[in-house]
């Protein structure tokens, strides 16, 4: 009958490629038919449970002790591996040999210091301190090492966005820098296209394509999967955004991430529309806004971000500049389509900030008195609400025409957004009531009027005088909601990058110079790739125990 | 000094275009500066108080109350029009002139008996009366009318889905049906795209720009702005898409909503994987699952709803069969890159149901325990609970492996989806260990296995081999998430269309005949368009008393 046995190791600091290799040496010793070499967290028991490998003595475990269980033929071949141990502990080869391997951060700056990348992959616990080290040391830092708390993401990115330094992650997969992959990385050819992401393998996905599709990729910067929650503000992205639109080499510019917090993803896309570059955008469920709005290209897919962000790197257009000089105040949308409305705040929400309505998308849009603007608004005035003995806004304009000259009067107003829809059914002349309510705003201030003419030529009303009628009165005039919304968002989106340190355009552009501490294999694939690095040979202060690296600490300080 | 007089008439019923045309008539008297003709709601009475229009005596109003307020040059002037307010409610001419009218739907049918419709918009507090007494008389019911209570709109769907009957709303703006507008419709060109919409505007928007676009529309068919709310289940949508699948002048149908419940979101996306034409879905505001999943094509604006169905219907090409026999058991998926995880799960999610993950795109989704699995389930592996101690799984496959083994034993999984991430820093040859796990697991039982390996063809794990020696192993293997995706989606989604009583193709193809309760409006327009209509001389019961009509309800009954 098959044996199980274990040992418990309190304390104890291993790298997991260290314990990875134990747990494949205990499976070769004779007799050995499992083994399991794990952290003692909860999780991790489950899992030595679910193979049958959790005896009960590791039930009190904590998520800082080290498991070592095997199951063999018999109790003596049990014990007799678990014996090996130490032995094929220390059997373990540093695949870093010949080169004197520093010990320290510090000393591996002196070793190379033209380095300006930290690449960290030590066990989370002790991440966050080896990155304020490298943000100390005026370095950027690639922080691949995952289980990080994010009041430490938080300080150590707002640390770096002072300094000018990047801190991409924690928990950042992916990062290609002037052609060398720091972390997971797949090969490519070089060329125009930029990515930014909160995303590991979303990067390797649309870079893979794009290499398939024969383009190539300049920089892909990843922030790490939290840069974009509304605590951390994407501060990574926006850094990394104003860096690609400065690089010369980037032509066009894609931005990855799982969805963000709304406003924190209304401002990356109002950043990125300053950008005057094309910028492909995929918030992975995220509605997006529509196709495009100004610069902006939404896709829906990562196949399809490689896609699009090949075609308009080929096309090599430029971004069509804003229309003259952008819009101040609020818009204040005035809608008798409900459907419209909503389409228009899901094309506007990306860009303008606070958006309010009362047909919200999300709750904190909704606007609190539907009979009362405030900031951005738009309002379906088709709404349940007002419609108890009142005809519908599409043939009555009564209610419009005084919420019309309501909004005019409101002097923080820049753009009034209408819609008029035709046919069947609707008022048989909307522009004879419409028009001289524009013009009386357009003669009193100056503010913009844009309206969406919804209709076919075979319509009742005339489109074809609707519209000059509307034009005449100084109204802007569209055919879609597409058109319009893209209009609007251009004239009042963009918003200018945020403020803190610019990351200098030679970060990106120097041959890639870096610093390795943890996982050997990253050393071994950057030096393939022909980048200059320094392995650390790095140990955890006091072994990994926290209570005498606590001792340690207070003593240092002393 | 200007003086507002006031009257308020209690229990009273007009329609809308009565009070309407009093307010307007009120405005023409002599000295009125303006006027206010409204019900007592709330938000009415806010809107006369912005206006200046509400005195004292009216703020105790309640929402069956009529108020009528003046605004006049001098006291005299006001009470004089006041006094005018009976002679013009009584001037009001109807324009259904001529024919006679009868005062019953009872009484239309007879008159009419080719009338499969019935047009309702009376005021809300009545329409659900008259759309029971239609669907009694086995009539499709077009229910403009608003303020209709949820409960009555799932009652009378539910009633409606027993008989084959359509009930279009309420608060439904539009429908065109064999070439008629209901409600307020664009005039188009007839053709082959059909569309259902839970969505007035949305439904005229898209037609609009499909007429511009020079191509035409075979029906549109409103559901009502809440039809895809959870409650109701989509029950109209159902059936108008059954219907337009089996209308032989319909070659592409589009379908358009506000974001639907979820759950009612994926059972229509199945039902449409099932209907055997393209179909172009805009979900306004809804994470679109990708551009396209099977027959289902997802738009991200009106706009381009329109152009897609131009296209295909330009392409006239079938959509793609499903490939062999559907699987009937569970999907689990077992990835390394979070990412990709992700953005499969939002792809299907839209056609499998429940799907659980452990990075969920909403609460509900989440799996209670990461370690098993349970439905349709995508776990991401490299998920910082795994993580501790342990190296990631695009370096170490040992976790994946056993997963893998656990799925594989479960008998009501039928599919397994994996991805393969190549590149610097990954496993250097992951084929080597995965295709053994994957032969073993297609000898043992019939079970298929999906691969999407994403790599470039210089990466060093050499793409072309690790794609062969998976294939070889009897995988399915895919380049993209986009294309794995489509193919589990075709395998597994589609579902037999929802049960109860299909509308008859006649409904759609016989020349429109119709009977009108409400807004005369509409009746002039549908006889415009060459519609048999008869208007029913419509009155509340008691005159709108809500009291009396309880009291004579109560006679009848006995």
């Amino acid at each position: 009958m098959p044996s199980v046995k274990s040992e418990l190791r309190s304390g104890a600091y291993y790298d997991s490629a260290v314990l990875m290799q134990l747990q494949r040496g205990l499976l070769d010793l004779p007799g050995v038919l499992d083994s399991g070499v794990v952290m003692g967290t909860r999780a991790n028991q489950e899992l030595l449970e679910q193979s049958g490998l959790l005896v009960a003595e590791l039930r009190q475990a904590g998520p800082n002790d080290l498991l070592i269980v095997v199951k063999a033929e018999t109790d003596s071949l049990a014990i007799e591996a678990l014996r090996q141990v130490d032995t094929l502990l220390s059997r373990r080869r540093s695949v870093v040999s010949g080169t004197f391997q520093p010990k320290s951060l510090e000393t591996a700056v002196q070793q190379l210091p033209e380095a300006q990348w930290v690449l960290i992959s030590v066990s989370g616990r002790f991440a966050a301190g080896v990155a304020r080290e490298a943000l100390a040391l005026n370095r950027h830092v690639f922080l691949y090492s995952d289980n990080v708390s994010l009041q430490d993401e938080i300080e150590m990115k707002r640390a770096g966005q002072k300094k000018g330094l990047l801190v991409m992650g924690p928990d950042c997969g992916t990062a290609i820098i002037n052609g060398i992959g720091l972390g997971f990385a797949n090969r490519l050819r070089r060329g125009g296209i930029g990515l930014v992401g909160a995303s590991g393998t979303g990067l390797q996905a649309i870079t893979s394509h794009i290499h398939t599709l024969g383009a190539g990729v300049s920089h892909a910067i990843g922030t790490g999967g939290r840069d974009l929650q509304a605590e951390v503000g994407a501060i990574t992205a926006h850094q990394a955004l104003a860096a690609l639109a400065h690089d010369a080499e980037t032509q066009v510019i894609v931005l990855v991430s799982k969805p963000p917090a709304p406003e924190v993803g209304t401002q990356l896309l109002a950043a990125s529309q300053g950008l005057g570059k094309p910028v492909i955008v995929n918030f992975i469920g995220y509605p997006p806004p529509g196709r495009k709005l100004g610069n902006l290209h939404f896709a829906t897919s990562l196949s399809e971000a490689a896609e699009l962000a090949v075609a308009l790197s080929l096309a090599g257009s430029a971004p069509p500049r804003p229309a003259g000089q952008p819009i101040r105040g609020y818009l204040r949308g005035l809608f008798s389509g409900g459907t419209l409305a909503y389409e228009t705040l899901l094309g506007l929400q990306s860009a303008l900030s606070p958006i309010y309505s009362n047909a919200p998308l999300r709750d904190s849009q909704r606007l609190s008195d539907p009979l009362k603007s405030q900031a951005h608004t738009i309002v379906d005035l088709g709404d349940d609400v007002f419609m108890v003995g009142r005809l519908h806004p599409m043939i009555d304009n009564e209610l419009r025409l005084r919420r019309l000259r309501q909004e005019a009067a409101d002097p923080e107003v820049g753009l009034i957004l209408l819609d008029v829809v035709l046919g069947e059914g609707a008022h048989p002349d909307p522009a004879r009531e419409l028009a001289p309510a524009i013009a009386e705003i357009k003669k009193a201030r100056s503010l913009e009027v844009v309206a969406m003419v919804i209709g076919t030529d075979v319509d009742p009303q005339n489109i074809e005088a609707q519209i000059e009628r509307l034009k005449d009165a100084g109204a802007i005039v569209f055919r879609t909601p597409t058109e319009a919304t893209d209009y609007v968002a251009r004239r009042m989106g963009a918003r200018p990058v945020r403020a803190g340190v610019p990351v200098p355009a030679e970060a990106l552009n120097r041959p890639l110079a870096a610093i390795n501490v943890g996982l050997e294999s990253f050393y071994t694939s950057l030096v393939g790739q022909g980048a200059s690095v320094v392995h650390v040979d790095w140990r955890p202060p006091a072994g990994g125990n926290e209570k005498l690296a606590g001792i340690l600490a207070k003593m240092k300080r002393k």
